[in-house]
């Protein structure tokens, strides 16, 4: 099943810089994983904001639920989750 | 460019049926030709809703504009639009 | 998979109160038999509203999907819908 | 009578983590002890949130605030109650 | 139990307007039989609105709703129910 | 005149736990003052939250203004202030 | 006393213009009146809007209350009410 | 020109008792100097609220924005600032 | 001076097409005046929407509220006023 | 293409003066910067605000992200992207 999830990260004006670098490494390491396990299909930028746009195709909310926990910024995170389904209208199959 | 578009329509109740299903048919078609040229990337159905979430890669925010405005339910359309750009996190290109 | 569903139905008030009254009727009727083959698990009134809190369990979101377009008040209703899980802290199974 | 609950803890970021932690172990002992007296009847998790969505079945108001201030999290939660009743069209009894 | 009421009355500008005055009438002959029960214990005007804040005691829930539904005014009127409770600063009891 | 306030405390996460008790049991005192002048009229607590709806009668607003800024908890206080009057459909007078 | 009330005047875009046109009329008449009484204090128009800020004088809530109820324009406005009092930073009275 | 401005002060709650008198201080002596120039035409206090509601009469933009920018409590103020014009149905002048 | 307008157009879908087509020629007349006087400075469209941000040069605010008046399609038009002045970092003047 | 970009910074009250002064007096250079490549079409102060509204030309949404990106008071700034096209209705270039 696919989610759709804005996320958006918030760090404190007084955490430590390099405490935040080293969770900002550590997201990359986890979001590249999640992406070659294919349960990551989309991750995009929102332009101006500290926020991405993503799909995950997940085995049910409750896998979902702990690749969000899983995330080392998930501390700092407002995630907006979202179920999708197939459109109608798509030519393609749901991803 | 990626757009991230949120569209849901809002028939009127007393809009006439035939005239609305005849809008639906136009609407799947149109879809269909907007994919086909790789315009409109992803659409999917949001649970619950008379709402897709969508993905357009298009030329310039004009074609973008041009794309909504050409829809048959654009005059019972609430669009969201939202500028996505490469996130440095992704693995795949921008799409 | 479990979502939690908020429904609130809108009747125009210019609305034929014999079509409502038909409408109710069916809504009952699907709303039983949604309940007999345990897909609709809990329904409650909320205070004051004409309005329910709703759980389904359902195969996947398109199922959930199908099942709000079948219902027979769905033309008046907005439907809130939010993918529960597992809490750590339930004894119980999900539902 | 029925309360419909959505609970949501917010954990300041310079909280002390061994403090949040045992506030933890105690909030799942004490929600054990509510749904064992058959006063919470339902805790779901909301995907993706530190948020659960519950249903109370209190004597009265008073209890049902008691309640919400003896968890151990309540300094760092925002609750939203609900009332709820049975609903015309529920075949079931009201929880 | 006791529930803070706000009711606001949206009357459509097409209405009949002996239709609705003679609901008005018919809202203030139940308005006052609910007050001789001692249900309705309090009924204020909001200043510059056409709505009300009221505080109910009923037996549960459900009477509280049935009271709502039972106003002629109902149709057009939107009720934000909160439950209340003793304060523990109250010097007089809960009413 | 009447005023409805509703107040809402929100204590700082990291205040001081004496210093709160203090203020807490210093704004029972002037609670029960102002009741036992009349002026206070109704004071609930609102279930699940650090909340109370208020009823107030003053000689005017400036007297409304000066009791809200003498309450020990005014600092961490927000008050929502809207002003009462008779309701016509009322059968008691306007307390 | 004195309140200060922002008017937002929404016409139905089917109303019949003779009809507005009249009640157009007739509220300048009523607020020259009320002006002259001294207790419409002040009265301007917000830029881009079908909207005004008011400051009016009066005896109590109730006569706010009717004042607002005599205006030609009240079944199509929206007033949002609020009390004021003397400023301790203000140098002149309260007007 | 006039501006209608709603100022709301928050205070810090961790602000130095000493400091936050000081700038109330140099806030009225300010205040006190811009009503004296004819530019702070009213200032009213919001009921139970740390707020104010103000109309200045300025030159233009820029000089609203200096005299907002020269209140000592500017640091810790949010202002909403509307641009006013004389109403068709005032007998005054604009002010 | 300078003010930012986002107008956006509400066409109810009942509205005559031929009078909808008329309207949306007279407002292009009537823009390309105003942009020939230089006073609507810049006008952008929003993608997706039918809605425009603006800046005007006027005289002052009533001319503003004049010239949004004097628009065709104004009867059906939100427009949210916000009034500009010189950013200290531009280097050119305000326009 | 263009945006239309909302920024509002918001110092915390106990950041150190000197490095928001710093940060203050880079800014001012970056904007001096950006402003002289053409990329920062337009810079207005919002009356009352500690926000901008500006117009940004740029080769893609990538690069919109990282002009942001690059403001030293980006970690306390949120920024509103909104895409702009042409308006049918323009004289002018799309700048």
């Amino acid at each position: 099943m696919l989610f759709h999830v804005v996320m958006t990260v918030r760090i404190p004006h007084d955490a430590d810089p390099a405490m935040v670098k080293e969770l900002g490494a550590r997201e990359h390491v986890r979001a590249a994983e999640l992406q070659r396990q294919d349960k990551w299909l989309h991750l995009w930028r929102v332009v101006g904001k500290f926020s991405n746009v993503s799909i995950f195709r997940v085995a049910d909310p409750a896998e979902m639920h702990a690749i969000l926990e899983s995330l080392p910024f998930h501390p700092f995170m407002d995630a907006e989750v979202t179920a999708l389904c197939r459109h109608p209208g798509a030519l393609a199959g749901e991803d």
